[in-house]
């Protein structure tokens, strides 16, 4: 068993301790929402809730990867974990409320961050600098339902499984300014490989590396 | 419901003035089909045939799509449209015909472009060339099923939709060229914000940002 | 028939002389399972078993690919490889053994190999790092059950048919060290414009190109 393939990722992979095994399944999770696979959601929705995910929590990775990774991609994991949900008994009190108090803007670092939108976006579409400074920024990421943490560690997730290395850059520095580690970093990074595959582990590399040395240490 | 994600799709972003709902649907479906994600579209191919996207039109985008991204994602929208044009009584007259009259070739332009592709492609695959110039060129983009700028506008959102960045400039020109105007792709790039998700847009805003500023105004 | 698309595979593509049915049943498996596409892997699972892939191949072919698409798209694929198998009456005995005697280490090549890897990668991760010298490259690629050739042609096809431009390189090389061709590197690439979409093979033909033009002839 240790030298199947199966083996490893269940008796090494997890059990590494450089990351909590929450915090594996909630990267584990979000590949599998990111790149639309609702083969192994059951297994996994079920054991990221074994491992401290909530199911509120469950819920908020769905919304938030349905702008990250494509509307249709949301609706495929909703489906599987109504299922889930159901089979645990968990209603929808546990769920998130619609009309939550949102989590207090950071007003200087979002004006910065609506500057940088508009200088990228703002000659090409209007539409897309609204939608990202309101709908995105002020709503969905003000949502309280998932630590700002746990957000950055799916959209981060979600860019390096989908190879959308262009995108990396900004939302790596956010997971790190949110508490993510370069320890765990690197440790997600090896997760990576057999959720997200070699290669699009191997195209993050580059970036990642250019984040580290730019940091502040 | 207006502040849920739902919400924000159906009660805002469609009733944008930017774009037809005609246009959203065809972008929409567009992106459903390049990114193979069979469980929506019963819900927008339906949504479609109400917006004014012919089932002859419909079958037409499966049939673009093949060719632009990979044929196995054709596979399965055949097998969702069949369900819905027999639900709808929609019968086999009013699917394209196998050997309707070809659109005229503006000889010139094909010339260049096959030109184009021989620098481009030619020291790599002889047969990739002959199947471009032929197949491709010669006759998918021929067919009279779909107008030149419906082929245009599924082609770039399929591209933006699967992160193709280095395949963007020359079809957003030829779109262009077909008659989308510089309003309806920048709200086009608002559409696919939520149908194809956040990073796809931001990686294709520089391309389209450069084709923007190089074409005469 | 000879005018419909499918008719152009049928009849023509797979009929091509550059490459043998059975490098091509190799490739488009590998598209199917690289970009996790279902519904085609029953048809074009019996093809290639028709056309001399070995029930022992084919299941390696699905374990080389968990490790470079990803865990869940080889979870699919072995469902479907099941059904397969049990309507053709393959059995256990002919599927790869779990303790094969594994293939002879090239000492000196893997060394340079892990050398590259440590500069790349080293410093962001050293998770990444072990896992690639050990599980990847010590363990995977030395199974015995996939000729060296046939798992270049599928990585190669995995990442071009996922549009992971930048990791073409090394594994185009490599597959041409273990026998590859240039005339069918090319024929591959006419192959997967319809398989993986024109825009991924037009994303893939100046690194090909590059790759072309730098090794001695």
């Amino acid at each position: 068993m240790r030298n199947t393939p199966q083996g490893i990722l269940l008796g090494d992979l997890w059990k590494r301790p450089g990351l909590s095994p929450r915090d594996r399944s909630v990267i584990t999770v979000a590949v599998l929402i990111a790149r639309n696979q609702p083969v192994e959601m059951p297994y996994h929705f079920n054991l990221a809730l074994d491992n401290g995910v909530t199911p509120a929590e469950l819920s908020e990775i769905i919304t938030h990867l349905a702008f990250y990774s494509g509307w249709a991609n949301a609706t495929g994991a909703v489906a599987v974990a109504k299922q889930v949900f159901s089979a645990r008994g968990i209603g929808a009190d546990q769920l998130p409320e619609a009309s939550a108090t949102p989590l207090p803007l950071d007003e200087a670092a979002d004006a910065e961050r609506a500057k940088g939108v508009e200088q990228t976006v703002g000659a090409v579409s209007q539409g897309v600098v609204e939608y990202t400074n309101g709908v995105l920024f002020k709503d969905l990421w003000l949502r309280p339902g998932l630590a700002p943490r746990d957000r950055s560690l799916i959209t981060v997730t979600s860019l390096i499984s989908s190879g959308q290395v262009g995108q990396i850059t900004y939302h790596f520095n956010r997971a790190m300014n949110a508490g993510l580690t370069k320890d765990q970093a690197s440790e997600m990074l090896a997760h990576l490989t057999f959720y997200a595959g070699w290669p699009n582990v191997f195209s993050a590399v580059p970036v990642v590396k250019d984040v580290f040395e730019k940091r502040p240490s």
